[in-house]
């Protein structure tokens, strides 16, 4: 375990699992729009927009919709950006790294910032992916669980993986 | 100006200024614990601790104490470590990218998030001295604007300039 991938059990949700795509494959799923907006929440939700500037600073938002049709937009920017390696982003900061309204927000919302980093490591021809998701105290982090965070970040892995797998 | 100057009149806050001391002064005087603690903050107040780990996702961490006494601990974190050029951090994040916690402080001390970039470029064997704060609002703007931002950041200049100038 790498030490930007510590863990604090109280304040963080993290999942690995090993899987039998390469880590280049993976890569472009998680930074090419239009491949993002295929995968990236589980349906029959859907990714409607999808922006992306790839570099710290750039701008990271998604806009999802669920099946009734609320749009649910997610703006935030890249922290960290290493191809085929690692990817940092924060909904608590925006493009230019500029602070996010928390105040603006109702509390439950506010209290939804996180920082999510996916790592990536070769593994037996595939990959060892690994999601770690930082919030800024336990009540985020219960919130973040309840919502089912394991079981959403999984479908959506096993969505990128299919698309991954018919070819891109 | 270069793009991530660009600056928003409603948001941000920032001074330019030609100073005769060089770029490579300058940053080990923003970067070096011991140097900090003694241009900080505008005199009576005192810097009285200090961290600092110069890599995006690294410790920023003073603690400043008023004239009476009273300690105030800002905690953040790098973004942008450009030795000599460009240094970029906030408190919105804290060490790690962690979301900093909003919602268990004041509405004024939430609001109070800022990101600020130091940035230097050669001027006639001097520097020109650019610092920008984006807020997330025109609320938090307003605030600092208020607080004495641009008088307390040009104080603190002024001493830090001092400092250099007397050999550092």
């Amino acid at each position: 375990m790498i030490k930007n991938l510590a863990i604090d059990s109280t304040l963080d949700l993290s999942f690995q699992r090993q899987v039998e795509v390469s880590k280049e494959l993976i890569w472009r799923a998680w930074t090419e729009p239009e491949l993002i907006k295929i995968w990236f929440c589980p349906r029959p939700w859907k990714t409607i927009a999808c922006e992306v500037d790839l570099h710290a600073g750039g701008v990271f938002k998604t806009t999802m919709q669920s099946p009734e049709g609320v749009l649910v937009p997610n703006e935030g920017c890249f922290l960290d950006v290493q191809k085929n390696k690692q990817l940092v982003w924060t909904n608590a900061l925006l493009p230019g790294f500029r602070p996010n309204q928390a105040t603006s927000l109702d509390v439950d919302a506010a209290n939804f910032f996180f920082t999510a980093t996916i790592h990536l490591e070769d593994h037996l021809g595939g990959t060892t992916y690994t999601a770690l998701v930082r919030h800024a105290d336990q009540k985020a982090c219960d919130m973040h669980k309840a919502m089912g965070f394991e079981q959403g970040w999984g479908i959506a892995l096993d969505q990128l993986i299919e698309l991954v797998r018919q070819g891109i």
